[in-house]
């Protein structure tokens, strides 16, 4: 498998295919893990770090965890590639930005992907469409199992899995859903979900995690802390409680927007359809926020002319990184807006 | 001829069909008069104000000075027909709200009409489309002199004829001509054009005269004051040199736009179509705006399938009286706004 192989789709997380999909995005897990016998990587140098590196990299690879597995050198990789795989949610921005010996390996099907030497030695995560923590859950156990069979990780009886930032000290576990509430943002009743997910102790956050406004309503919702708090705990209450009631509110949100505000709701989707349609410069935020009102048209049965899986790969071929490496060249400023428009534009209308 | 048979069509002002039409919308001159031997409006009763109109209107009717001639009587007509009538530049907005005996005379097609008890006891104006004073100048003369030969007009051999305001003793004469200046709205050069009509002390307002804004990128630009010159001069200084400059500067403006912002114009232009042809919702000042950028695009050559006599139309008949008087029925709020959108979509495409 090349990199490039992943620019032509959507990838798991975009595919718009699992359950609830209508408003859940993506479900994603995380395991934040260290090989015991080396030091957190604050505290690594170069050398240790390269050392680190090697053996993980090896480890995964050997154990052929996923047949036909990508491993990208992020040391190595161009910006536009290490973007690349931000775009796709494969790594964090910082690791995208960091410097020295890291890497990625990354599952055939992206739902599997194994940051080296970020925050931690290892962030295993599992990333599905839809609503589906438990298959998440249960398909980063083995991952975690077969690593686990090779490295020995650091684990203390007390504390559990030892981290280097101490809110993932324990299980090492991050649960986290990404949610499309465009109805509640319309509504205003959003900030009532963001007041009962901090009651909770939960963090929302943007479509790139961490310090990411939330762009095109995209809600990403997520546990904070891990410690004192089984693995189980936290995705039942997640996946069978939080997000089924937030689905819900934003269910009664887009029938309010119907049966109150029928015409002001149609406006606003049909202007951002209008828009894409003819717009000759785009810009990164105003594509989500149009694609966010047309998904939102979509699944509410008020526009019936275009296709959901072109909606929601556009959310991410139009992304600055994706669209470059489709169009084979670096694109900035509105050469770049203007190749996004003309993208947009032809897959919208059909030619 | 009924005030119903003008809601049809744009009127002689927006037909867009004179000279220099790309840039000048219409060309217009009054003529303020007042009869000897009666009071300034402010001065008079009630009565005499009834005794005066009733005379003035006679007058009109008699000389049959357009055949056809549709007589208004405002104090008695509804909401919705004055503001009609002000839509389409007949009468004025004071006008329109004014208490008391006054009435317009309309000739057939809206080039003449005559305010009867606005600020004068008369105000004549002829009214055509694109750049046409000196013809303006003709027929307004000939109105005048029709009803001079029936009217003492109060006039003194120092001063010229008499007026309410100071400002129009002498002639009597306003010269007005409204511009579309998109592209010097968009590169921001308009401003150089109010400093230099302020120069020349001339008055820049908006669409719709006095203490209106400018929306739509429609200027007015008309003299301030008439003593002591002829209306020879100041017809000659506008039509010959004044307005052909300004127009000089917008087409330079356009070519600027073309061959250094090609694509932020299309985008504009074609945004503004893709808005008009989707919206649900739609606004008067948004309207106007929307359909500047698109007649601008049109005049430009970028937009080939939209008529350019429709574009001038939808100017006229998504202003509020005219949606109203279309609709049959009183639109308000919303409802209003969904109409005009309903109308637009219709009209631009072509079903």
């Amino acid at each position: 498998m090349k990199l490039s192989d992943l620019t032509q789709h959507a990838g798991e997380w975009l595919r718009g295919s699992g359950p609830r999909s209508e408003v859940v995005i993506s479900s994603r897990i995380r395991l934040a893990r260290n090989v015991a016998g080396f030091n957190f990587l604050s505290r690594c140098t170069r050398h240790q770090r390269q050392v680190l590196e090697q053996k993980v990299r090896q480890t995964i690879l050997d154990a052929s965890l996923a047949p036909q597995t990508l491993y990208v050198d992020l040391e190595q990789a161009p910006e536009v590639d290490r973007q690349l795989l931000v775009e796709r949610h494969l790594i964090s921005k910082p690791h995208a930005a960091a410097e020295g010996a890291r890497g990625v390996a990354i599952g055939k099907d992206e739902t599997v992907s194994i940051m080296v030497n970020e925050e931690d030695h290892l962030r295993i995560q599992v990333l599905r469409s839809g609503l589906q923590l438990q298959e998440a859950w249960d398909q980063i156990n083995k991952v975690d199992d077969q690593l686990e069979s090779k490295l020995d990780f650091s684990f203390n009886p007390r504390f559990g899995y030892l981290t280097a930032c101490p809110t993932n000290v324990g299980t090492g576990i991050r649960v986290s859903v990404m949610l499309h509430l465009p109805a509640l943002k319309l509504t205003g009743e959003i900030e009532k979900v963001f007041r009962a997910a901090k009651d909770l102790k939960l963090a929302v956050r943007g479509l790139y995690g961490e310090g990411t406004e939330a762009t095109g309503d995209f809600y990403q919702i997520s546990n904070q802390s891990t410690l004192g708090r089984s693995e189980d705990e936290i995705i039942e209450d997640f996946g069978d409680s939080i997000i089924p009631k937030i689905i819900d509110y934003e269910h009664h949100a887009r029938k309010t927007l119907i049966s109150e505000k029928g015409v002001a709701l149609d406006d606003k989707v049909s202007r951002a359809l209008g828009l894409l349609r003819s717009a000759r410069l785009m810009a990164t935020d105003e594509t989500l926020l149009l694609l966010s009102h047309l998904r939102m048209g979509v699944h509410m049965g008020r526009v019936k002319d275009v296709d959901l899986g072109t909606i929601n790969e556009l959310f991410l071929l139009t992304q600055p990184a994706h669209l470059q490496k489709i169009q084979g060249k670096k694109l900035e400023g509105d050469v770049r807006r203007a190749a996004r428009a003309d993208y947009i534009r032809a897959r919208l209308n059909g030619h």
